[in-house]
């Protein structure tokens, strides 16, 4: 019998993110995944096609109302919703019901941390979908619950781990400057985020406050005993997709030390590829796809290290990563419906 | 009698940026300047129109081939050259030519930087186009030669300075990520500067061995007695124009001391102008004017300064930074033909 | 005595693109003119630096609510409002003060086009702020109100009237596609206008449908007595400013014919430029200026004439015709603060 | 026994596309297919990855010299030359080889509109690879030789060709606009197609003499005996893929009627979706995907009925219909490897 999936927020870009990679996914192709309810908020009543006509073969989908009622029935249930939003729905869910959640609710688990950061109530902690990360892919294979990692905290997070791990890098001294594209700011029409005044400019936010940074500090001090500090800067750039983090940390290894420790942190991994020396990724490389490519420098003048990562903010850095844990969480292949090959030029 | 101008290079991007502001200069407007030869190298017998449609005024000027003969007989010579050509062309003009060089052979005082990062033997040292750094506006008022910031170092300088002239930050730990348009790699057709590459994509370069960094370290240095060391990435986005710097180093002062400091350096500039806190800098607003936007942030988890720069690198970051300087070695009011308002959305 | 301006509606993109070149006209500079209420509708209170970051020297002016209180007292209102909103403002203010409206209220002089294409009651018409189209500058010196053109008509009409009126085309199978930038949908937070959905895509809007049709088959209509019919299709791409108008219309005329009209109609024109054959006009050459430039060219095999003509639709196509009629009206050198030299690259 | 298949110009973007969606196709994956030489110009001895970094899985794949004996020994070779190579290769390649031209050199019948608009001898013709058109798809399912259309014409043809045939517009007065990102003009190292001069710009080029002419017209008078005439203007936008098509002719047709023969034309095509009425293509919807989304309407007013179509130039305008037709004279599944599933945004 087909493995039914439900998306609430399938009219946000995650939603329909992950909607996009579910409709080449072999599972769904051979009818083992069925989709069941789309949902959405405002937006419910109307189609999928009013709000996603790239879906094609979805377009005629009509949106549901997203609450407890319209997901039941479901063996996977895929949350796209504002922060604050899943636990309320989660909550309904039966304990056997596989629910990935592609907001920030269930990432930290430091209750200080959420609260310090988003302001509301801690809702708790639920294994993290970030497969790379020591320990993580394990605790997938057999949890009903997945928090999906945030798009900064994936490229920042597997840039950066295996030096903190080796203690090849002082981690106490983190720099990590993101640039984005501007679909991680989500569906909602807000001035700062018209076309006029995205496309060609350039510019910081959320300097020094950014909600990724403890998720970021969570996942590298998940690795080490050692202190881990850094900062954080989101930039944004006028593109709709792709973010190429730039980390800098002060080092002492060689460049050939560093690789050798990120050869066997991802030797095996078949989304992340460290680039040959000398070779930066750009996004473009990425696009629409679950490959994260790093490249790695020293700068022996200054006595620092150099990790360049880009993905893709929503596949890789959201509704890949989902599916990819999901995968996991089901016994599939980790990799099905999941591709290393970009969208470009 | 008029002040003579020459531009060299008049059909790449700096040349024509030039002549861009100039055209708007009210000494131009008032007869006061006047544009002589206008030289290229390749493109020489050309007019200026196919290669600069927007210079509609000088649209059927012919473009004369960039040597000492074209040049002779003006007061005034803007050089627009490729590194390592200004030198030859300069030593054959007079000295009470007014030379100003946008490119960066006598940017650099230390012989072993410039072999070290460019790999030709050392032209020299000319006096550095950045006013607002201590003492160089002085002895620009003098000069007859005029090494034009580089667009890179002329965000990082302005971003840091002040704080490293108070001892306010730990300079021996500067982390720098500069995102950048693209007319930045100059007009020369290559592959990775193609519009299908850059755009929708977003890549580092020049990663531990870009050009500028020798020079934002002599700028920093010639602040302080205290060790300077930094780390610089460049990142390229898809604009044609603009610089944003999100500069980086740990500090224990406040954003009250640092904002303190920096009201007292940039209390009288006509150009550079801090942000309230809180406001972060967009390239746009800086587009085609000679401003200069920071950002001011302290991260107190991290114990980092955040500091952040918008500059249009054609403009303040080349052309409108020569042009300041020009006007102060012509004895011209310091801000004519530039402005504080930028071309935005 | 200074001539006092107010600019209704100043945190948008048509009032900040007319704050922007007030800021640089030598009337401004010299004192002559004088800047006044700056006012808003929901952003009243709010500083224009808020809403206009690139307007610096007017960071701190506060927005006044829009109303005859806050206009009266003015020399000249600029009304930068949503459409629908001029008349009842305009009627409040002395027949001796010059008002420029810069939306669609008063542009058609037919009620039936109005109704038709607008839904709501004919406010009335003013003398069109289109200086090159015959009689209208004379209109304009003495007038106290302006119904500043539609982007989309300031480009589709300088490209075609000169044809239509010389009857070299057939005015009755006129096909026109203009490609536009995002300002034009003004400043309001809409889905479809988010960065993300704009750039890397374009797309036709409101074909057949639009409400600049019956301005341009006005325009067009008053200098011919013959029929004039055309299909009109506005497309949007990813960029902020800039429109690039394609008119097509059989012919049997020779390209030199066609240009010996032109040349006739725009010779003495400050602003329209046509091109050599074989160049065509790209809409960065004229960004943030009052040019116009123009492509003409005959495509003989299919009896066509293909124009061309690249505006900025928030400068001559808005804010730069209004600074240019305002001028006019004022007894001021009709180029005064505008410019034919574009921000390119 | 494996397909094995070739690819000649692999590292230009052409046969970059190719061979994304050759990653993906089922009969690779299952290995029916088999990827033999990949073959290039002056790029040869360089590896893929340093042309394609997005092509991962074949990143180490060296590039072999395109001649007849590189290619020799493979059942399918893909030819992604510049115009004019084809011919000399064909020649050289075995009759039961199946060789698919993505370039023009086979696509016009008539030597005449050859020589007039490619200047050179005409090659021949070989079965056009646009299995919507009719009768095209049988003789695609025997051929041994494919000319893939070109981008232009394949938007524009789609758009019109049932509307033509149906003899419901003037087919001698049709008006085509076509918008297209930068990725149309390959991968060659041109001034006018740097980054700084494409973005925040539009123009138009090839006016009246674009060599995609004569094959609309060729496709257009294959389905009707009526006099065809057209003018047709490319005009370049700010993005890397996509084309939106505008065509614009007379008729006396309603929308409906239009809408029925569509209806009719495509009801059974998997890749052409006529969208309802209101609702305009935008190009993002059909990026990287084999998709045609059309819309249709009627105005009333001027008698014109205008049709947008938006492709990926790249994609169902090259490779992914090279793929297409492939499948066909291979006996495969149409489909196969093709998608209608936009990545957006």
């Amino acid at each position: 019998m087909a493995i039914k999936v439900a998306v609430a927020g399938a009219s946000g870009y995650a939603g329909g993110e992950f909607l996009r990679l579910l409709l080449g996914h072999p599972a769904y192709v051979s009818g083992e995944l069925e989709l069941g309810t789309l949902s959405a908020g405002s937006n419910a009543g109307q189609t999928l096609g009013e709000h996603h006509p790239h879906l094609l073969p979805l377009a005629d989908r009509v949106l549901a109302e997203t609450d407890a009622q319209s997901l039941a029935g479901h063996d996977v249930v895929v949350l796209g919703l504002p922060h604050g939003h899943s636990s309320a729905i989660a909550e309904q869910l039966g304990p056997d019901v596989l629910v990935v959640d592609l907001g920030a609710d269930f990432r930290l688990s430091s209750a200080e941390d959420w609260t310090g950061y988003y302001g509301s109530e801690h809702a708790g902690s639920w294994p993290y979908g970030l497969p790379e990360l020591p320990a993580a892919r394990e605790a997938l294979r057999t949890t009903r619950r997945v928090a999906v990692p945030g798009c900064f905290p994936t490229g920042a997070t597997l840039a950066l781990f295996p030096a903190v791990a080796a203690k090849l890098i002082d981690a106490s001294a983190i720099t990590i400057v993101s640039v984005t594209g501007a679909s991680g700011a989500g569906k909602s029409a807000k001035v700062p985020m018209l076309a006029s005044e995205v496309m060609g400019s350039v510019k910081a936010y959320g300097v020094t406050t950014h909600r990724h940074t403890p998720e970021i500090l969570q996942n590298l001090r998940s690795v080490t005993d050692e202190e881990v500090s850094l900062s954080f800067t989101p930039v944004l750039a006028p593109m709709a997709r792709g973010i190429l983090t730039t980390a800098v940390a002060p080092t002492t290894a060689s460049a050939a030390e560093l690789r050798a420790v990120y050869a066997e942190a991802f030797g095996d991994e078949p989304f992340v590829h460290v680039l040959p020396a000398g070779v930066q990724p750009m996004t473009a490389s990425v696009l629409g796809s679950n490959a994260v490519q790093l490249g790695i420098e020293v700068d022996e003048r200054a006595g620092r290290a150099v990790f360049t990562a880009a993905i893709d903010n929503l596949a890789k850095g959201t509704a890949g990563g989902a599916i990819q844990s999901m995968n996991l969480a089901l016994g599939l292949p980790e990799t099905d419906g999941l591709s290393t090959v970009g969208l470009a030029p």
